[in-house]
């Protein structure tokens, strides 16, 4: 009853997928996030929903490097990126290039994750935390907005990679919508 | 402006998240996944996500491994799961579970997942396969439905944990909504 699509097939779909996004534009901007297999696997993230571009803060691991693609299949070739020392810079390289910036947090007085869409102006950064301490409270303490991924288990975490991707789909989904 | 919440006010907040979902039972079939990191970080967002049950498949390996529970912070303790050789019997399983068996592939007549609640029954088993071959034929053969993610990118693939992740989300989101 259902037989795969050929990639020749998903591409050319794609392909008039591409042609109009959902009027949001969004950076990444991962903030000491420490292992190569989360950073390749949101880079293959960022390229399947359409990011403009990744910030790599602070100890983040840089492509190139072989355990990065590995997760990231190619998509390192694919997503732009660049490298900041310290999460303020990025920052306020972000606000300067017309992103407003949203740390991704479970913290008080944060928007849940289903209105994001409603209440986040059209071009948005995401900070991402470190796997253990999450977004640092210096860069939450220069975010325009916090969201949480409300949950209803007992453990209230998810893998970073996860939650990025849950976030950037939740941001791209309304493109798909009829 | 932006403070993390407490351990204990996320698990009071959680406790009345979790009096009632959004009326969808959710099983997880994971079809020979290959990574203890994968099906760690699986059984994590099951727990985020209030799944019922997870059925570890063929080659997936199956906790207790040190490694599984570095991924899964303990959240193999908190979702029932169970192990089944083959994956008729896994689906056959379900079936009589009184789940429907949907396929999470980039197959033809498959649904977008932004349309998936609309369209599915309110008990439904998602299976996801293999990180390099994806669901099988065979599995796919006993589906009643296939769900799709929409891309936009040029890699045309998700990490399986990540994938896992946003249909979970994508599932349970109206859960949030007010």
């Amino acid at each position: 009853m259902f037989q795969k699509k050929a990639m020749e097939y998903i591409a050319h779909q794609n392909y008039e997928y591409k042609s109009v996004y959902n009027g949001i534009e969004i950076a990444v901007i991962l903030e000491n996030v420490r292992s190569m297999h989360n950073v390749g696997a949101i880079f293959r993230s960022c390229d399947a929903m359409g990011v403009n571009e990744v910030y790599l803060v602070g100890y983040t691991p840089q492509p190139p490097h072989r355990d990065i693609q590995k997760a990231a299949l190619g998509a390192t070739e694919t997503v732009k990126w660049r490298y900041f020392s310290n999460i303020e810079e990025a920052i306020l390289h972000a606000g300067k290039s017309g992103y407003s910036i949203a740390g991704i947090e479970q913290a008080h007085h944060s928007i849940l994750l289903n209105q994001a869409v409603a209440e986040l102006p059209p071009k948005v950064a995401i900070i991402l935390g470190n796997e253990v301490d999450g977004v640092s409270d210096t860069a939450l303490s220069l975010c325009n907005y916090c969201i949480e991924i409300p949950q209803v288990g007992d453990k209230h975490s998810f893998n970073i990679a996860v939650a990025a991707g849950i976030v950037l789909w939740e941001l791209r989904r309304s493109r798909f919508s009829v």
